[in-house]
């Protein structure tokens, strides 16, 4: 406890607890929506009748077919790897091929290690292609494109959709060694690197540059940024910096026949035709592999103060939102929450003590400005204020970088947690601010006892929560009870199925829960008309129906 | 001169000017790049070989042809409106079926007035359809495409670049009486209305409830949200908000073949699929009609000043801009720039004097913050320090309204100054930081005394410059010293010869100086594969080798 600086003027306030506003009635779902994801296995994998209609036929030499497994797509037809094939890639990538499978293994599974359960047997590639330049990744992608062979490409292999990793023998396409700053202007902050640049060496770099990364995330010490922007990843600044769409200014990106598409400008403004590099975004290398990225950067702020906030009910936690808005206006740079439960889980499983007293909701809110002074006072007349308001019931501040970082914990160290609370079921959703805690509240009641552990927390300030179930072993039974019910809950409020993760593999046939079956159709046009093999990632984002 | 709060801690300090840098070697340009326009136009129009081999021809009743003028495409194959045609518009849009020319002719005809000097004749279309339905927009799209009838989408009317008028007689979609707002969730701050609101209709409303829409044009008054969207319009608030690839949330759009694409979600993540919505942002209404918009909106600030400043030398601007950025952080909302040229035509031809003393450079800095008394603080620091540096040399502060819009007339009159200096040939380009006042002290040199003013000004924090040259009467020799010359020397520094304006009709053979032709390839599969027909807003936005 002696880590945190208690400040003196918090005091506990009991508060009444106001009841949370009802459920509201679902919205009519279209067919695909209403579908649970039994019913949409049966249609694109069983029946075979759906996606026979719409599937294009991969042609290349096959082998044996390997049997469909729960929630897995059927292998595609694509070609099998040959010696040949290999001497190939020996030949562009002389001790950068690499087929010892202890050493390809760590790329065939995912962070979460969740892919064997979700179907088995999961990621089998035998060759990992670790190229270093563009026009490698060229070579490879032309030649994987002529003999049909899948490409998965890789970067940190953080995600947590299965949409790193091969379904089946796809190739591995690492970019773990396309690592070089191409340049960086320190005028406009504007940097541009290769696709393998690790998130947190791009931090490091920029900090000494007196700039700071648009995006932070807790994989950053795995993470790579050419991933962080095939899956549009979202993190704790978004809040004050924006998504991606809006920071990256440029991309270069290998086509699925080898073309470099060069769309690499680093300018701030750029209205020649369509802005054909926001397609490649959080697409999941589905469409191109992103080989190097132009991105604008902040100026470092001089001055980060966090704070760690107990409120009694989630209205008064959307309240003190609304204040911190208006007074902490343009310093605000996160507002984070978690609930109860999961301070029991980090109490429990990390012996992480509650820094504040016991509450029903903790909020950590954090500050990023240009003048010390300044963001203390305007810190401190918002703790102020919302206490007056009794809007928060305990509380302390840290200003100190191992404070911070203490108290930063408390919020990233969740997932952690849950790894030891059991087997976890993980849903990462997009919802009006309003309804964002209803359905950890709905979860629970539909769920009883059928669950261990039923969590809330996340980026509230960006309407995204993440909501965590776990069960001391693998549940079917349990799994039925939260699918679709989840998925449906969050479609009646338009609400979105993926927040920040992505589709992948796992998620991928339940896109029509936030996406009307018209757009998902656009989306495989586009597929088509960019990768008409399908060799790019196959088996991710697009559902069964549309590959 | 007392409209002005001269702040007493200001004075002149007189600087040496230092050598500014020399053009850079052109880089070796691609073979399209190097064309200049008469050459493109030799090759999209007169010989009709490049065409012919790329340009997917209209099937439809075609009258007889126009005869190409200068820049102009020829009329593509589409058909003429019959009274059949006039009779369907009628029953859908009973009184908004407009075919009095006196009332279609002000939609004929751009705000600048230009396109007639650009070729004649252009814009002559008979018909002006108003739906203010989302539903009556997609059946006249749908009817149109089926009949082979080309449309322009019109907003406000307001773009510079012949995009928002019709080429030949396309009909007119007007979305002015499209003008509803539909949702503001006065939490999270997103606004979502129909196309046709106009700007500061929208600013109104939210200021109103305590939020700010976040871009802000000097056509404010009369340009539409749709219209903005479609061209991603810049402006002057990007350098805090951002682009609207990043704030745009959400669009409804009618597709070319009338269907209602819906990705009009308001969420700040959503990572289902592919972000179709992105391809719309920007194309100038060539690929779908966009009927509604979801919007991310930011506080109203609750303190806002300007500063106007003189400097010696253009290095000195962008050292005051550095040391702004670092010490205005997170207050700065715009970096503005004009030069001794602009000053000279507001003073002459408006009246306007000059609130400080002559100088070669003047900036215009604006602050928006949520505490006066900070916001003064950090305002102050940084003079004084600018002054210390000696990188300013007079300046004036204003913190009232009507001050502040006093100052801001000195930035955004040019463009009204220039209409009353003579024939106007404008340029829109983005530059890296460093090369944007070279190009304008280049353009003067190059033009020798051919010009009657050649002025540079724009949002110089987000490397856009406004580049603007005049002549007595419209003068196609000083027309061809000026261009391939300006899109030349942007492309050797990796400029873009359209930073906010868009390519529209004029600019459109133009796209190769600033995208590579794989890229211009890839725009074109898009729109053959989202208007086959080509009927949307034709001859804008693509080259005419790949329509």
């Amino acid at each position: 406890m002696n880590i945190f600086t208690m400040v003196g003027i918090f005091r506990r306030i009991l508060l009444l607890r106001t009841p949370l506003r009802h459920l509201r009635p679902h919205r009519t779902l279209s067919f695909a929506a209403r579908l649970s994801p039994v019913d949409l296995n049966a249609i694109c994998c069983s029946s075979g009748q759906f996606v026979a209609s719409t599937r294009k036929l991969h042609v290349g030499t096959d082998g044996p077919k390997s049997p469909p497994a729960a929630g897995a797509p059927e292998r595609l037809p694509f070609s099998r790897v040959t010696e040949e094939d290999l001497a190939f890639f020996r030949k562009i990538l002389p001790g950068r091929t690499i087929t010892d499978p202890d050493l390809v293994e760590s790329s065939n599974v995912d962070w979460l290690k969740s892919m064997k359960d979700f179907f088995s047997p999961a990621g089998s590639s035998e060759v990992l292609l670790r190229p270093q330049k563009t026009e490698e990744v060229s070579q490879i992608i032309r030649y994987c494109n002529s003999r049909n062979l899948a490409v998965n490409p890789q970067g940190g292999n953080t995600g947590l959709v299965g949409g790193s990793v091969p379904v089946y023998d796809e190739i591995i396409l690492s970019t773990s060694l396309m690592n070089n700053i191409l340049s960086f202007d320190s005028i406009s902050g504007i940097l541009t690197c290769q696709a393998g640049c690790v998130l947190e060496n791009l931090s490091l770099y920029l900090e000494e540059r007196d700039y700071i990364m648009p995006l932070d995330l807790g994989a950053k010490g795995s993470c790579q940024i050419g991933g962080n922007v095939a899956t549009n990843a979202g993190g704790l600044r978004l809040l004050r910096y924006g998504s991606l769409h809006g920071t990256v200014l440029g991309l270069e990106v290998v086509l699925a026949d080898g073309q470099v598409l060069d769309c690499l400008a680093s300018l701030r403004k750029d209205n020649t035709g369509y802005d054909l590099k926001q397609l490649f975004i959080g697409s999941e290398g589905t469409l191109g592999v992103i080989t190097a990225v132009s991105i604008l950067c902040p100026r470092k702020p001089k001055s980060v103060n966090v704070v760690f906030l107990g409120c009694e009910t989630y209205e008064q936690l959307l309240k003190a939102f609304q204040l911190c808005r208006g007074m902490l206006g343009e310093i605000l740079s996160a507002f984070e929450f978690l609930d109860s439960e999961c301070m029991r889980l980090l109490n429990t499983h990390l012996k992480l003590p509650n820094p504040i007293s016991d509450c029903p909701f903790y909020i950590v809110i954090e500050t990023s400005g240009s003048d010390p002074k300044h963001d203390a006072e305007k810190l401190h007349n918002f703790l102020e204020e919302a206490m007056a308001s009794s809007l928060v019931s305990d509380g302390t501040v840290a200003t100190e970088e191992s404070k911070i970082k203490a108290l930063w914990s408390m919020r990233e160290r969740v997932t952690e947690a849950l790894t030891h609370d059991g087997f976890t079921y993980k849903y990462d959703i997009s919802l009006p601010l309003e309804q964002i805690y209803q359905l950890v509240i709905d979860m629970r009641q539909h769920l009883g006892g059928r669950a261990k552990s039923v969590v809330g927390y996340g980026h509230v300030g960006d309407g995204n929560l993440h909501l965590n179930i776990t069960s001391s072993t693998k549940d079917p039974a349990l799994l039925a009870a939260i699918e679709p019910f989840v998925y449906e809950w969050t479609a009646s409020c338009r609400g979105s199925i993926s927040a920040e993760h992505g589709l992948g593999l796992k998620k991928r046939n339940y896109i029509y829960y936030s996406k009307p079956s018209q757009a998902v159709g656009l989306m495989g046009n586009i597929k088509a008309m960019l990768d008409p093999k399908g060799i790019l990632n196959p088996y991710k984002t697009l559902p069964d129906d549309v590959k």
